[in-house]
């Protein structure tokens, strides 16, 4: 078992966005916050993603198709799919992944070093 | 894809929680609500879980081992691991899932019908 504080975790940056994550063993949990305006660009992994809107408004973009997602929204994402997200106010929301993201983990080791 | 509002989604009762299951492949999230008081019993499953709080205050025992969760909070609960779960107060939380809860399937359906 492990308990944390998702806000206070180690993370890493990727553009305007900070990306904590928390990992188990086939789940990993991660904290993104970022301000208005902040980009996720296009991107595409293998892991099936779902994110969970605490905060703010976020508008994500899969193909030809948008939502815009507020809090207690959530938006399930397939392996594969490739998928954009634009944050349209200051927001809070949880990137929810299976497997693991590696590549996260590998970040906040850098980041450590 | 899916995009929901978790809190208007179909759900089923469990003493006094209510559960409201948003499924993926082998990813599925679930917003729980309960009253001060409300217990889930010691129990087990093969399923990897995370509970994320999104508010009030949870009290976990696995084991020997008690922790108390507020709002930003995680934990992970490996494969297998007995575990109970008291709300200290009024509380909402995600528990996350892999693979997905099929008798939570089962459970919503039960209620639809």
């Amino acid at each position: 078992m492990k308990v944390v504080q998702t806000a206070t975790l180690p993370g890493f940056s990727a553009g305007k966005l900070m990306l904590k994550p928390f990992s188990g063993e086939r789940l990993m949990i991660v904290r993104v916050e970022g301000p208005k305006g902040a980009l996720a660009p296009r991107h595409a992994h293998p892991h099936e993603q779902m994110t969970f809107i605490l905060s703010g408004r976020v508008r994500f973009r899969i193909g030809e198709d948008q939502w815009e997602l507020g809090p207690g929204e959530a938006i399930h994402i397939p392996s594969g799919y490739e998928h954009e997200a634009e944050l349209l106010q200051k927001s809070v929301f949880i990137d929810i992944f299976h497997p693991i993201r590696e590549d996260f983990l590998r970040k906040i080791i850098g980041a450590e070093s």
